[in-house]
């Protein structure tokens, strides 16, 4: 057990039963991971602040706590790290920026990160991303590219880069990110590995860096499904911190698992997501679509110009929130984001105002699907990760650029704020991620779903071969 | 009764008593309204259609089922009226515009025009508008301007014009309008009258046409606050056409009015609402002030900005509602309409984002002083009705433009939507309004003041010298 420990392939629940079973301490497993970081972030570039002596501390803590024989919570002793734009305390919230660099340290962790430490978790560290988390490859302009653990020339993907990168490659079995147009779901997919965006106001932000306000999702990623479950239900709940945030009361979901594909009304969905398609990802939804003998397919209607109102309302309520660090401190930010924000600074008000209420008749269609599906299965991304840098890439036989094209399948699901959980699909030599969508407040089907292909053999996180 | 009936200045309730009882038949109520239409129209300007035999047809299937001795609601027999944009079958619903005289007649009547008449109610005609509500004036540049019937070289107000000016020139004694900016209330004010803007999302507005969705409201107006509350309880409730229209069950507030002011806790609005009066303002709300015995000053936070936001987020939403009429017909529109619209077409899109978080926040701030106080009193308009055709006036020194400020006490209140009584002061020789505002779904509590000051004399609907 101890060279699982070391080489990073134990599950959270594994490191969780080791330690309150005292065959581990959580000590042994933070440094187990502080040892990985040391090792493998020169490859990875995923983090950006490491808190060891924190960790450290947190851990002692934990392992006192068993020694008096004190109930410890079902993360105990279990790594993990954060994105950058969540507040940890001590540390500047940078946000992927430059910018933000100025800003006094955060005084009061994120109400995320304060769940699950509650739950016995050990917070590692923050990791890189995206910009602003205006971003779909991973590259930070600021701190390097986070690297694919499968391939470190190729991208993670974004704008959760260094989660994808550091729960791909082994650093920690856990991390959190933030997905608004698919920044969870695309990291999951292009490093292989499990992610969860909730439903919208399911998980409270307070005390993160926003990006779009009314699709802003926290969520996390994991190797498995049932880590990925245990995570969630610790944080899921009420906070009074983020107005958004739902009031509804805890539904857990971990034990659901079990229950399998019972009952379960499951489509694929077709025209535009059965389109724009490099191979790979056509092979990954068949062979899920096969492994689940779905029969049914679902057609999203008008999901293209949900997508433009995606961007849309992505670009103008990112200029709203960056307009006077635009003004001020323009030749801060990474001259794409930049760009991208002016012209969302300039964009006429009426047009917004029609993508919204596009967005409403289009929720309120979708929603109307899940009348007679439970769940669909959609592509994660076009392709597999493309290469660091990479330009451009031909879809459908048009040559299209690769960054504002990466989320082609994931923006028009996350702007009305169905929960998704994000399943890697092993190919080789890159594996690529699908979507199993779920109506909202279901996280716990599509959960099922994911779990079910898990159990098959038909998803899963692949080990890099490098580490 | 008779000369009462013929002169127009029975009470609904009467009218509705009256008939139940067989002391008058709804066709003489119906023909008594059509003939003081045909008297006083031509000085007060107030209809633009007039559905006579629709009338008579309504009013005798009333007067057979009272004659069957069938039960008939609470509104038999009473001639009402209703702006321009809700739908009538039959009628072209012209929203005050030339544009939309093109279209095909509405095939079936606005939900309000249903549950009125399914009171027993009888519709008589649709009421002159500002073009496409977008107005405070009532001065419609297609139709003429409604005439003030206390003086019919003023305004109505708008730009629910025709509303104001057929009620308070004892045309019907009962009328329907919207009101976004402060068009229910103002044309109260202006007329002396009374006006119900209910909370936002309590009266469906299906078959009507919008404005600004967000904070469109239908509402009555009537010259006393029995008749208004009756028009209200039946008109309350869900209705799945308007998706903003609330799914909270009827709460009848025509009972409530005996309760007088029993544990009421009433405020005055200060700091700007103190300000930017005329005299006749500030002796309309000193008057209610002593007759209430008001001891409470609360202020709104920031309700200047309040107006700005107002103000950027109607221009937008309206110029996104009529952007392909702006585009196709721009010369059939009141220029000064057009001009504000396609100010409101240009208006870069993150502005809007910061008025809507703006919104929010005010919204929030101002529902918390309803911990303290039940209701808070303002002033309806800062001055009584303006000239016909006046374009500025003085407010607190410094020359501005009338149009423009003539709502600049009710566009703080209706954009976060809570409900409003306008109430009429008799001042000699115009009358005025002042605002009777309470929490969303407390319409009881500001009718209950509206009747106290009723019951009081302070407030009432003065009988024009005209007519």
């Amino acid at each position: 057990m101890k060279s699982e420990t070391s080489s990073g392939w134990m599950t959270a629940a594994e490191i969780a039963a080791a330690v309150a079973n005292r065959t581990m301490t959580a000590l042994d497993a933070t440094e187990a991971a502080l040892a990985r970081i040391a090792q493998r972030d020169a490859t990875l570039n995923a983090f950006t602040d490491i808190v060891a002596e924190r960790a450290r501390n947190r851990a002692r803590a934990i392992d006192a706590a068993i020694a008096r024989g004190e109930q410890v919570g079902p993360l105990a002793g279990v790594p993990f790290a954060v994105k950058n734009l969540f507040n940890v305390a001590g540390l500047t919230t940078r946000a992927g920026s430059k910018i933000n660099r100025d800003l006094a340290p955060a005084k009061r962790d994120a109400t995320l990160i304060e769940r699950l430490e509650a739950a016995g978790a050990v917070l590692i560290g923050a990791l890189n991303m995206g910009e602003y988390a205006y971003d779909f490859t991973g590259e930070n302009f600021h701190d390097g590219p986070s690297r694919n653990p499968h391939d470190p020339t190729r991208m993670t993907g974004g704008s959760s880069g260094g989660s994808g990168a550091a729960v791909g490659g082994g650093e920690v079995p856990l991390a959190l990110g933030s997905d608004t147009n698919g920044s969870i779901r695309v990291p999951s997919s292009f490093c292989g590995i499990f992610g969860l965006k909730p439903t919208y106001g399911r998980l409270p932000r307070s005390r993160s860096f926003p990006f779009v306000a009314s699709f802003d999702h926290l969520g996390p990623f994991a190797r498995n499904v049932a880590d990925l479950a245990l995570a969630y239900d610790v944080m899921q709940g009420p906070d009074s911190d983020d107005a958004a945030c739902s009031t509804r009361s805890i539904e857990p979901v971990h034990a659901a698992l079990a229950q399998g594909l019972d009952g379960l009304r499951i489509a694929r969905a077709g025209g535009y997501f059965a389109a724009n398609l490099f191979p790979e990802a056509r092979e990954a939804v068949d062979r899920v679509a096969k492994a689940l003998s779905i029969t049914i397919t679902v057609e999203l209607p008008e999901a293209a110009r949900a997508r433009a109102a995606a961007f849309v309302i992505t670009t103008v309520e990112g200029a709203s929130l960056h307009l006077d660090r635009l003004r001020q401190r323009p030749n801060d930010f990474d001259p794409a984001v930049r760009d991208r924000l002016i012209a969302g600074a300039m964009i006429p008000a009426p047009l917004v105002d029609r993508a919204q209420k596009f967005r409403r008749w289009y929720r309120a269609r979708v929603l109307e699907l899940f009348r007679d599906v439970d769940v669909i299965i959609a592509p994660a991304t076009p392709c597999v990760a493309p290469k660091l840098g990479q330009q451009s890439f031909m879809l459908d036989g048009v040559e299209l650029p690769v960054r504002a094209n990466i989320g082609i399948h994931t923006q028009p699901i996350s702007f009305i704020g169905l929960p998704v959980v994000a399943v890697p699909i092993p190919l080789e030599p890159m594996p690529i991620g699908i979507q199993i969508i779920a109506a909202p407040w279901r996280e716990d089907l599509a959960l099922r779903v994911a779990h079910a292909l898990e159990t098959a053999g038909v998803a899963c996180a692949p080990r890099p071969q490098t580490f």
